[in-house]
């Protein structure tokens, strides 16, 4: 499994995802999570992969393919809006799976991917799609805009609670660290290295692509000082009391 | 789906489950999940349902008839130790299912269920035994005395950071709450009313039974609170800085 999330604040797009690739536990790799198209001035796309990972990887292989092949018109460098960058893309991904399946392999859902794609086009808002393995795909909801993928269950808590739309880069990036740190105690099949990258609201630039590896000082800050904060805080919290309760 | 949640603390155990069942959205209703034998003095067990409810509602009228028909020695009331106890209700589980998919339907896995058994047997330690649909089944960590089944993932950053076992049965009440909270408000098939058991090691008595109603004012305020806290908290975490990060 995989875990990544995309955030859209007012001032931007956050991603981030984690970068543990498995076929089984005894074969574990580390693999870029997030891929990047770039005209600047004119288009920057983001597209976050979580699933069969030769899946993602043919996808991601398949458009660029055709964006050298068939020029920038027909391709993902050349769409003119969010809602065709995530047609193309949502084509790609079902025609890779059926493509995969006529192998013999009867359970397709073996192949399956799930891909987040997010970011703006001159002319265009931001705008964040979540895209399904059978193509089809969901624009992000206006109430609370963030998209997950993979294994979202543990760190969802935390951005239901705090997650805001006025939020600054900054504490958006805190609040993804939350989100993963929970995840990666609670999940062998997420795993540091974490790869952030963040889209400044019409810049149609590339913005920042950072990497927080295990050790990095912040990542570890915030881990611990959360984890003792939570126990300090939930020791806070009324004790339960039993005269209190009726049967 | 449903959450339920098995604590093994040094004073004994503490069960919790949400009542909610479905079969889709549009029916749903609301059935205890904790059922419960009792020979006061000689046998207390707890076993906690998750998964398809016919299933469950079958294994335990199973178990039923079996010690009226047999009498206690060779039922349920009759097992001389919790791996008797587990071994049963395993061996009956299996056999619900295997009876169920005989019926034409060939997707076996609609009839799973997986339970938590626990509890005590005289001159035995309390214990806890998770049950697969297999009929197999694991005894709780000496590490991380907990169990947990059907929507445990939300819930269980919380537990991993705090639960302890020496903690007191108001404690784990309230960090029991606190896991069932951030299910709810992320996971619309998990609902109150909550089913609390708590049963006193050694005591071989039966134990506290408490309903937390969807009013429940102690359930309220550590919601509440917790929510602010959780932000409090959030907000004096060092906020990131891109100036220390280097690509």
């Amino acid at each position: 499994m995989s875990y990544c999330v995309a955030l859209r604040l007012d001032s931007g797009l956050v991603f981030m995802a984690d970068t543990l690739t498995n076929a089984g536990v005894d074969n574990i790799s580390h693999y870029s999570k997030i891929h990047h198209w770039s005209r600047p001035g004119e288009l920057q796309l983001f597209l976050l992969t979580a699933g069969n990972l030769a899946t993602s990887q043919a996808v991601v292989s398949h458009l660029n393919e055709a964006s050298k092949l068939s020029g920038k018109n027909e391709s993902i460098l050349g769409v003119t809006s969010m809602f065709q960058a995530a047609k193309l893309v949502g084509q790609q991904l079902r025609e890779v799976i059926v493509d995969m399946s006529k192998g013999g392999q009867e359970a397709s859902n073996k192949f399956d991917a799930t891909l987040i794609l997010g970011g703006q086009i001159k002319g265009e808002n931001m705008s964040l799609y979540l895209i399904y393995p059978e193509g089809n795909f969901i624009e992000v909801s206006e109430y609370e805009p963030f998209l997950q993928i993979g294994e979202t269950k543990y760190g969802k808590p935390i951005i239901v609670r705090a997650f805001d739309p006025v939020m600054t880069f900054e504490e958006a990036v805190k609040l993804l660290i939350v989100s993963f740190d929970s995840t990666i105690k609670a999940n062998l099949s997420v795993a540091m290295p974490l790869h952030l990258r963040i889209y400044e609201k019409d810049s149609l630039e590339s913005g920042r692509d950072l990497t927080l590896e295990e050790n990095n000082a912040y990542f570890q800050t915030v881990s611990e000082t959360w984890g003792s904060k939570l126990k300090e805080v939930f020791g806070q919290l009324p004790d339960f009391s039993f005269s209190n309760e009726v049967k």
